[in-house]
């Protein structure tokens, strides 16, 4: 994972929603990829409930099994 | 938190970086949307740590600890 899909913008948006004054720019470029690493693992884990359920493509129902997971680990 | 800061373009892209298939526009919503939660509530532990350093802009190791303490919790 070299090129991030996450861009910096969003990240500033986020942080100001957090209520936060200013942030730097390598910290929202760190953010968003935390953020991805997470977001990828959430859909590995989704992807494996898809198979498993012999289907081919992600639903919603997945990704909500994939995320009580992830953030439970 | 009405508007979403985080595209589906790029969720479709992760997901395929994790080896998805497809991935339902319903899901890569969502995904987005789970990570935005996620993303505001670590810029929120971020910036308490900023302003407890006694600065106005979050760093990169606002973010690494608040990371350590969202994914932990």
């Amino acid at each position: 994972m070299n090129e991030l899909e996450i861009s910096t913008a969003p990240m500033h948006r986020l942080c100001e929603k957090a209520g936060a004054e200013r942030v730097s720019e390598a910290a929202a470029k760190k953010l968003g990829k935390v953020l991805e690493e997470i977001g990828v693992k959430i859909a590995k884990e989704a992807w494996d409930y898809t198979t498993y359920a012999g289907r081919k493509t992600i639903k919603v129902e997945d990704i909500e099994i994939a995320v009580r997971k992830v953030m439970e680990k």
